[in-house]
């Protein structure tokens, strides 16, 4: 089986990558081929099994879609996004890239004919406040701001091309995902994972918010064996409701500063500068802190159940010597 | 101010139409002028104290939507859609109109600049079942239509344009709207309006499915006073979630034929035929029963309280002779 992955240079389409490099399979059949698409290449992953194609390319482009299903990927994981920052600032690029390019791949692959499944990485950016301390799994889209309601067409896409047997689609809406590897990026939601990674790194780390600040998450390891698990679910038994909440896990910012001193001790913890930030408090106010994910979990969804696992998945995948 | 209504041909957005012109304003403003932009060109409307433009032409085409609000109308009313049946068997027909052409045309508003209202009229189709008894303000849009994912779609792109500052948006959740005037139409709520309408013009009625079927419906006039309604509310007070989910009146077919008999009377009843159709009987089965519209009631939002009454403003509106 062949498969495709779009933002094959993002940090999450990247693990991906990597991990079906490692595996050899999914989904109970063999990779014949892959193809990374993403704006620009990311590095090569070596001691691949099968053939990988590396495409440059922008899927909002007419023609680029058909290409890169032409050889009717068995899956296709769809992760090519603007960001929510970008989104917002550069209204026009957030609508082409993440609703005219999606609507682009899946008419390719409507075209194409073969019926893959199809996962798209959707986001509890769809969910806008006020909502209720857990947010139900019917509780309505009502994004604030353009990423999200760029994403909840997207859902609204899958579930109708699904509906019409156009593809076989699975949209999984992510966590917060931490802890990010990497540099600090400029997100609203950096620091998140910037008071665990900083510090495992012998960094200072910058908390703009309150120790009782609460959010959900989930690690890349998890998000990874989302879409895993997304690739081989029967989709008869996920109905008409084609997107899913991920599982993650609830906690406050106080409680990952305690994982971090079970893990790493005192000095790192040391290392977390408070230097409160009125806007970011702002913006994390309207954010979702717990989802009620008992959806996905039955269909074999899986993700941490405490912090610590969360900071030694990203110690044992980053290879951090602690 | 100028006003501009799409879907003008249509039997609401002509009634709107109609009513402006008796009206001679709106939203406590002086109607300066008129168009009326539909696929096709309606009849004439005469008396009118403004000057009114009839446009025929293709919402979806570029280019279109900007020559519509060359004239920066104040209140933008989007009533131009393929219907639902249309759209679901034209997959491309109804995206090309129901998103493209929404999008084309809140593009335009955003390049005139000067932030009109926009009243989009969306549908109960945004919501699919399973749902509760009575579908709250805060149900999810699980769209099991192509038609409601477009409409759901639509309303997005309304709350998110709003949200950038570019228009004033207040979208609209039209109940089943009971009795259509003129002749059947194959929909398959169609038969709702048939056992009314045609009894009263003295012709036999099929009904395809049992009297317990319980559904949502308003009166073309109550639509009308919707968008009027619309029109004028401080967009403030509707809030970030700029959607609507218009009152509405749920009775039952029983409950729908004991009013024709109130109304006029037994003879009128017995012409009609029952018929059962196990296809509109499952298609029916999918459909809403009860809204909770009491955030559009509160912002002032009003319909018939009982069936009587929408019979008593069709036999009014239309002229006819019982």
């Amino acid at each position: 089986m062949n498969v495709l992955v779009t933002g094959a240079a993002g940090m999450l389409g990247r693990k991906f990558c990597e991990k079906l490099v490692a595996a050899g399979s999914i989904a109970g059949e063999k990779v014949e081929g892959l193809t990374m698409a993403d704006i620009v290449d990311g590095p090569p992953i070596s001691g691949s099994p099968f053939p990988i194609q590396s495409v440059a390319c922008d899927l909002a482009k007419p023609g680029v879609a058909e290409q890169l299903v032409a050889d009717r990927p068995g899956i296709v994981l769809h992760s090519a996004a603007v960001v929510s920052g970008e989104a917002e600032t550069d209204f026009d690029k957030g609508y082409r890239i993440n609703v005219d390019g999606t609507k682009y791949l899946f008419e390719a692959i409507r075209e194409a004919g073969h019926q893959p499944r199809v996962i798209f990485t959707s986001s509890i950016a769809v969910f806008g406040a006020p909502f209720p301390d857990v947010i139900g799994d019917g509780f309505f889209s009502t994004p604030l701001t353009s990423y999200g309601a760029q994403k909840a067409i997207g859902e609204l896409l899958l579930a109708d091309y699904t509906r019409k047997g156009f593809f076989d689609g699975i949209g999984i809406r992510l966590p917060t995902i931490c802890v990010r590897p990497g540099k600090p990026n400029r997100a609203a939601s950096g620091f998140f994972s910037g008071i665990i990674r900083e510090p495992l790194n012998g960094q200072e780390a910058i908390l703009p918010v309150p120790d009782t600040v609460r959010h959900w998450f989930a690690s890349p390891r998890s998000a990874v064996g989302f879409f895993f698990r997304a690739a081989e679910i029967d989709g008869q038994l996920v109905g008409p409701r084609r997107t899913l909440s991920m599982p993650g896990l609830s906690v406050t910012v106080g409680e990952m500063i305690e994982s971090l001193r079970r893990c790493a001790g005192g000095e790192r913890v040391n290392l977390i500068r408070r230097s409160p930030d009125s806007t970011i408090m702002r913006i994390v106010e309207g954010w979702a802190q717990a989802l009620d994910a008992s959806r996905a979990t039955k269909l074999g969804f899986e993700a941490e159940t405490n912090f610590d696992e969360i900071i030694r998945a990203h110690i044992e995948d980053e290879r951090i010597r602690i």
